[in-house]
């Protein structure tokens, strides 16, 4: 079951999505005609207090142990959504963005992406993975552990590569016909991206 | 030895360094007045390729297994500089931004620094480290491996917490008096944020 965050820093949204809102997320949300499920946050960000009387919401203290987004992410799983897009984490303070990088680590087991206009990004778990050529022209892959990548369908086809983290040798690849494939021996980032 | 690296994002720079511009860096280095010591890039980004001609450039292919900024840095390190801040790597494409993350581990031995006008990301060694309170209101940490963290003299302390990689736990502390202390057991990511 899938759903939706909103966060701060969001702009295009898939409108078929379900979604929670976060903080001045909500803002955005019900200003694209979207009216969120549920939302969540210390509310610090929220220009009118009043858009939230009408919503179903959580309101978290300002000083805690998890960001709004985790909070919200967390809803989200314990809810029965094992499938979940993150918008608005991306630019602005990017130690929040680092944070939910952590998040798709530590819910490796869930759908998690991040999204924003140029980029997608998801955690691989090892296996054999399929890149569909779609709107996103590059696909960049980055190692969290070491790890073993073959790479087929691709501009730069990998054979058992030893990626390591500090090796950012898989940026922009596209691939090369209509899919390509990955297979990694450890979990890995899969980053697609478009230019502006 | 310091200079700054200027991507093709960057906004707001220092202008008591001296600079690398990497493809349209170049151009915004020169609207702000300052003329690079080195231009290299693909140069596909940009807008008036006459801006190369009175500079000491390299032009790199559009094929090509490191990214002009990987490149860049590569020159600076090879020419003695030790301290590099890079500037316009963040926002836009997110593989460029995790490519360059990539360099701070790879480099770990150098002072480098990811820069934009909310944030500063840099690498700490193992040892102990001072974070001074300044125009950053927010200073967040990461591990890369799992690492012991220490924190004194901030709003959220720490003693030998077991820092995950997965754990956004570290995220948005603040310095308590005039400067906290950091000792991590192994390298971990600082970064110095603060809202727009």
């Amino acid at each position: 079951m899938k759903i939706g965050i909103c966060s701060a820093l969001a702009c295009k949204l898939d409108d078929s999505l379900k979604y929670i809102g976060v903080d001045h997320g909500v803002e955005i949300l019900l200003k694209q005609g979207i009216k969120p499920v549920f939302a969540i946050g210390d509310f610090d960000s929220i220009e009118n207090e009043n858009v939230l009387s009408e919503l179903d919401i959580e309101r978290l203290p300002t000083r805690k142990d998890v960001t709004d987004t985790h909070a919200a992410l967390e809803y989200a799983l314990e809810n029965g959504y094992d499938e979940v897009d993150i918008y608005g984490v991306t630019g602005g303070r990017l130690d929040h963005f680092l944070s939910v990088m952590c998040l798709l680590e530590k819910y490796a087991d869930k759908k998690i992406r991040i999204i924003d206009q140029q980029n997608v990004i998801q955690l691989l778990l090892p296996g054999t993975h399929k890149v569909y050529q779609d709107e996103y022209k590059y696909f960049s892959l980055y190692a969290l552990d070491d790890a073993y990548i073959d790479i087929d369908g691709a501009e730069y086809p990998l054979n058992q590569y030893f990626l390591q983290r500090q090796d950012p040798l898989c940026v922009s690849n596209q691939v090369s016909c209509e899919i390509a494939t990955i297979t990694n021996s450890k979990p890995i980032l899969l980053v697609k991206s478009k230019d502006a």
